[in-house]
């Protein structure tokens, strides 16, 4: 791609749009951390990063490298897993995670207006504190609510309540030129045209920068109950999900685990997990309004595990209890992390039926391509969370291992109709093997899409579909 | 737009396609009813209809017309509002109402595989004799299941549960030119590229034409309880919505009706409504899973109604007095329409909190203009179905105190923040309002979508967005 190199008149124009020199970084004052995110493995620095507050500042940017042929790249809190918010090309980085404001409660309308710099855990926080709930939950809370919008996050509580898409109403975006524009709107229903704000969800800072998002937001569930189900082995746990699912009892949340991750996350947060004895383990969520009603709709999935050869089941009715187990959930990925010298991830969605499937596939991979492997994840979901350890392999071998590992791990999803990501996205790590999934025909509708809003090709190149 | 004209080889390459004489119909074997909709207000013979039963008669039927640049309109039960299956252009109506299977039922994954032409009536049976819920409820249920997906309808639930949209998961679509494609799948999540499902759902057939549908299903709550609330102005009861929604109990649905309406559905159907003395009436329902859980749940909004006014709280807990009222309000369209000589709609969605300042608006519009406006719809998600009604106009005066009348109304709503449509779609009817109350970009980026699909324009032209 051929874009214009950024010059001092390029920087001295966007200095005179932000106007407040701390804003505008340039050269040694680009913090390392904006050459990277948590584990795309893919670095670069960019040119200029501008650290805006406005959407009208954004709008100036856009407009001038538009005009001027200027990559740039959109980043909010860089917690990515899959390098969307690495500037590939240099050229400009704009840096949303200023603007985070929560704008407007509208308790009428039950939704939340915020700017794309909020955090999860500050959102999550404020809508709790108003007795109100915003129900996707992914893991990493530090993550900003445009970027879960970009990547269209999905979390833990997506078995009862869905995904990110689905509690966004409307957006205001940045296009590339540089013209603002709004997609959707406070309004529950709309059938007026394409869905333009669908298409930006999950688009990864592809086709429009979000500089406002309106939230759906739901009444806070009164109350919580967690299960923690040992099982002799992961097997036996995971194929009791269908039976759960085929029940009719929707809990909040479904995950998996193993004794090594929890092991692991004991270790690194130096606290005991309340059981670590078995093998492998379910651990549900259930929520509602009363005790009772959460009650009458556990009891039978704990029967339901029980003849599945579940060897306990461990009710958390308390807070604290709660929190303790699934903060060691929340910390399997930093704890598998320090465990190893390097990772990389695999983050494919198989219909909920096939996991159990899936995970013995990797056990077999693990053995077959002598390489540790480690998997948790959203059995409720289908969406596996699987990651391929470095240890001390010499970096051309773990290259090559690593790509093997992924080339029979994606085959593998798209044999059992499974997606190449979940909710991590594609971003740059995994740009081969959205192309391997997708037909020739959907990859040709992407990039035409993509040409539509980006003529140029100067919003975060190199990513998605390309 | 210069198309082919259909000519007697056209007419046997369909045939040889087809192979079945009797799903071949051209020129006077062609019914009437396939040159319009419920009420698009516009007519339109095509040359050729073509009775397909398989996703590969679809794809060879595009593919040809393809070729040979003639204009292609999918059609299901021609329930639509708008126009949006009508053949303006003429050329070849495909009509999918017998690819009408239902395919499998996962109730491992909750998940229901049919082809386009089920109608809402037969899936919503056939989920809930086995226990499972569809909650998509749009007031029209001999519409089908492909119709129901290209508008996105909505319907009374919505409130609790949300619209079409939300329960597609996966799509089989057939190309403008032919190639049949997968959109989604079983998956729970998905973070692979843009949401291809995302924009052919509410897309009115003018992207794609849907061969196959894999849909999410709920379990079935087990019991529903519905209010009738009478109030004694129409104000009262709309303003006493906001307050619902901000009392944090989530209703299943929420009508508002008056009773001129009730009393053209008591004469419709010849049948007596529970209570017609009153001006207005709010009908809620609640669902849940025990009558205990329901009741807590209604108790307190009843609570507010009263507060707000309300005459008194009729509670419907048998199935037969239900059905007896929502019958009633599923007569409303019927009722209205048998009252009149021609009528014409507007299906807005504003934001909930407005709906009372906009029904409030078209009652000053009926003085001022001097025409019969009726209204009813959706107070809970705020999408209004207002008729206007000819009566005894003459041609000309009618077409004019419509424009009027229309012109009105779509700048109300856009002042509202609200959009053209809720759940009918764009059609051909609605293209001018459509154009009015996007921006420039947003225009020109549906535009640009279309032609990436449909680079020849052959799909349903002259709709949406055109």
């Amino acid at each position: 791609m051929d874009y214009k190199a950024v010059e001092v008149k390029d920087i001295e124009f966007i200095k005179s749009i932000i106007n407040d020199s701390e804003r505008v970084l340039v050269g040694e004052n680009i913090n390392e951390e904006y050459s990277h995110d948590e584990l795309g493995g893919i670095k670069k620095v960019p040119d200029i990063v501008a650290k805006v507050l406005t959407t009208e500042e954004v709008s100036k940017i856009m407009k001038y490298a538009y005009e001027n042929n200027i990559p740039v790249t959109a980043r909010g809190a860089g917690t990515g897993l899959v390098g969307a918010a690495v500037a590939l090309y240099g050229g400009i980085v704009i840096d949303l995670s200023g603007m985070n404001k929560i704008l407007e409660l509208d308790e009428e309308n039950l939704t939340l207006t915020v700017e794309p710099g909020v955090l999860l855990m500050e959102l999550s926080k404020f809508v709790e504190e108003n007795d109100l709930f915003y129900p996707p939950d992914p893991g990493e809370k530090t993550a900003t609510i445009g970027g879960n919008i970009s990547t269209n996050a999905g979390g833990m509580r997506a078995v009862k309540y869905g995904v990110t898409r689905d509690y966004v109403r409307g957006l205001e975006v940045v296009l590339p030129n540089g013209e603002i524009v709004n997609f959707g709107g406070k309004v529950v229903k709309n059938s007026s045209g394409y869905s333009l704000k669908d298409l930006i969800i999950g688009s990864e800072g592809t086709l429009a920068i979000i500089t406002k998002a309106i939230l759906k937001l739901l009444p806070l569930p009164k109350k919580a109950i967690s299960l923690l189900i040992p099982f002799p082995d992961l097997d036996r746990a995971i194929e009791t999900v269908p039976k759960i699912i085929k029940s009719k009892s929707i809990p909040t949340a479904i995950e998996f685990m193993q004794r090594a991750a929890i092991v692991a996350s004991e270790e690194y947060l130096g606290k005991k997990f309340p059981d670590s004895q078995s093998d492998a383990y379910l651990l549900l969520t259930f929520d509602g309004n009363s005790k009772e009603e959460i009650e009458k709709n556990y009891d039978n999935v704990a029967k339901i595990c029980l003849d599945a050869g579940a060897l306990d089941v461990l009710i958390s009715d308390t807070e604290e209890r709660q929190e303790s187990i699934w903060k060691a959930r929340g910390a399997f990925l930093e704890a598998i992390k320090a465990s190893t010298t390097e990772m990389d991830e695999v983050d494919v969605v198989v219909p909920r039926n096939k996991v159990a499937e899936f995970v013995k596939f990797t056990y077999e991979l693990e053995k077959k391509l002598n390489i540790r492997i480690k998997t948790f994840g959203h059995a409720g979901d289908g969406n596996l969370h699987v990651y391929i350890l470095r240890d001390d392999l010499k970096e051309d071998k773990w290259k090559e291992k690593l790509n093997e590992t992924m080339e029979y791990m994606y085959n593998k999803a798209k044999e059992l109709k499974g997606q190449v990501s979940g909710e991590h996205g594609i971003g740059y790590a995994k740009v081969p093997y959205l192309k391997e999934s997708l037909s020739r025909e959907t990859l040709e509708i992407m990039r035409g899409i993509k040409n539509v809003f980006d003529p140029k090709n100067i919003l975060n190149p190199g990513k998605v579909c390309e």
